[in-house]
């Protein structure tokens, strides 16, 4: 596109992005934002420039603490919406090129937590993580469970502890086993864990006893971001069976503010692995609904350099995010506007491109060594976790951004 | 109490108890009520009348979809405004005698969901329960999991599909592994149950990292309401491995309308079972902290009568709330007004103190018998489940009323 916007060949947040988030400046009130490089800008000043006349809705529900109210207007007017934007910052004559303070630098702004998550929901949809976590823990012969290539395998998660980029975390105190004992202990959580996963964000409801088909599931995504879902591998060792992962994982997961929109992913749509056995007929689709998003896990000591220690690709996820919602609502669960969907760990095939330390230093007994010398078996106290992804198609990027947290000693 | 209003002595709503929820008159808004024998006192008529004078707040909020608001006034004022009603209900003076308009025949209202519920944990905390569980499907000898008498067990559950009593749903459909097969198919279940548990609702939120001792968790409960967990035990066993129940229970949790408040459950405190092995320190508490409520559930087959096939305490947990919660934030995770915390399935002693068809007709073996001669292993199409509860000490009653579900077919 030819547009007197002048943006960075390498900014995630191109022309061809415009996702949507939720900022402040100086502590004042919360306002949604669409991001274009190294700038937010502020929809709300655009409504009272008349920008949106000609799209019929509460311009209110642009100064909102969350995304959800906005969501809510349905894709008819936020498409609508982001696509007038587009033109805008490509046509010499915009009311926005003679509006340049409704453009805040990034640098100047907050983000927040885009959507009021209601449920959260986490799946397990990588095959080489599932499978890394069965070797590694059952029979490496029989590594994925009986239903695991039946159904994408989900549980849900604690929505209270979502936050933003940003928010530093403290290592969790819990039940732990320690080796050569049987009897728990109380103590900090000494494996702590990222999990690199991607999230996406429900765009409309449904009503109890109703289902969504593979068909029409993209209908009810508004969009996706970056998604860490925090783990204390000792604590989840010990309280797992049978029930499934709890205090292991409310501790926090963090996300990416921006959410990037189903619109301006669709041309990095890609097919999946080929599945076999054949899933049942509500699982069926047709077309690609994968998507080609590169991903990479950074750890950060405490005044250190950056180690990249993972580098996939969410192409590789088995089950996609459509059959993810199918089966989630197959029963007629109820979603609603702000419900968040995490994929799983993304791991790749190789060594390298696995989304967890469990799986990188190969539960502890390989340990990774970072840029400045030291070695990580797990997250230690003050490291930085930092997970991006973007798309890339010859020169149209579309990025997420980054979700970054500090893990702080535990209190 | 030598009062002037006159309520049944088998009423479960006397004047002892006083609970909150919320109701409509006519598809009229919907506003927040007090429970009293067959009547609802309209609180927000009751302002009107100036009758919380002496009460600092916002009045407003007694006109609210969901208690929530209410809640987050803190006890000073709710137990306050409680008190209040509970004087002016045994005042000759009182100004509510002279204004008999503000009470409503139940009959003529509609119960709504009393709470805006943000996160839902379902916990397993009556050892007779988990050892029926683990007799029927895994070892006699070894029926509790090691890490049972350790930590209350818990997972998240789906908040959205919280229903109030009187709400019909329909068996679910998914994916269930018949006899004789080791491949799933797409079926509606044939083996939906209930659950009886009590839940506890969040009246006092936390920040992300904070904990909550056991001392303390009292504060932070509001009151309590019947649950009855729906569950697809057909589902179930083909998904929970490894991270839980999913869809065999998103489905639908029903719930009582009325909240009955932890201040009007004091007087029927009473030890719980020993624990043993102790628990950790952080688990430790003085006093008692189970409650002696008799709990009983029904079944009703269309078109027939009532069977009452449990009957059990909620004395009979092993891990009290005050534990539940404790457990629930030792690793920092935040909870919020309107939170739901469930007991797990309450279970007796006795065959026929089980809490759920599964116990009741041990796997489907043995069929119940109802009072119209017919039977079931599980809940069938257009049967009703009813679950009751109610302390009584002397002529102090106190009671939740019921949870009453009709079993539609499949959609």
């Amino acid at each position: 596109m030819n547009c007197w916007i002048n943006i960075d060949k390498n900014s995630d947040f191109s022309i061809y992005n415009l996702p949507f988030g939720i900022f402040s400046v100086d502590n004042s009130e919360k306002k949604i934002g669409i991001a274009i490089g190294d700038l937010i800008i502020d929809l709300s000043q655009l409504s009272a420039l008349g920008l949106f006349k000609t799209i019929d809705f509460d311009y209110q529900v642009l100064k909102s603490n969350y995304l959800n109210d906005f969501i809510s207007l349905g894709k008819e007017i936020t498409v609508e919406l982001r696509h007038l934007i587009q033109k805008e910052l490509c046509n010499e004559k915009s009311i926005l090129k003679n509006n340049l303070q409704v453009f805040i630098n990034k640098k100047d702004a907050k983000m927040h937590l885009p959507v009021k998550v209601g449920d959260y929901t986490d799946f397990y949809s990588s095959m080489e993580h599932a499978r890394n976590i069965g070797t590694m823990f059952r029979d490496p012969k029989n590594a994925l469970l009986p239903n695991w290539k039946h159904l994408p395998v989900g549980y849900h998660g604690r929505a209270s502890s979502i936050i933003v980029s940003g928010h530093d975390i403290h290592r969790p105190k819990g039940q732990v086993v320690l080796p050569q004992s049987s009897e728990p202990v109380f103590d900090q959580s000494n494996r702590v864990d990222f999990e690199l996963e991607m999230g996406f964000i429900i765009g409309k409801k449904t009503k109890l006893g109703e289902s969504i088909s593979t068909e029409k599931a993209e209908e009810f995504i508004f969009g996706k971001v970056l998604f860490n879902d925090w783990s204390a591998r000792d604590i989840q060792k010990w309280e797992y069976i049978p029930l499934g992962p709890f205090l292991a994982k409310s501790f926090a997961s963090s996300i990416s503010p921006w959410v990037v929109t189903m619109e301006a992913l669709e041309p990095f749509k890609i097919q999946g692995p080929k599945q076999e056995p054949k899933v049942l007929p509500y699982l069926n689709f047709s077309g690609n609904k994968n998507y080609d998003i590169n991903l990479e896990v950074i750890v950060r000591p405490e005044n250190s350099v950056e180690t990249v220690v993972s580098k996939t690709n969410f192409k590789y996820m088995y089950w996609n995010m459509f059959q993810q919602l199918a089966h989630h609502t197959v029963n007629g669960c109820n979603v609603n506007i702000g419900d968040m969907m995490a994929s799983g760990t993304i791991s790749g095939k190789n060594t390298n491109s696995y989304g967890s330390m469990l799986e990188l230093s190969w539960a502890g007994t390989k340990p990774v060594i970072l840029k400045d010398g030291s070695s990580r078996k797990f997250i230690q106290d003050n490291d930085t976790v930092i997970m991006r992804g973007y798309c890339q198609k010859g020169d149209m990027r579309v990025g997420f951004g980054e979700v970054r947290t500090k893990l702080l000693k535990a209190l």
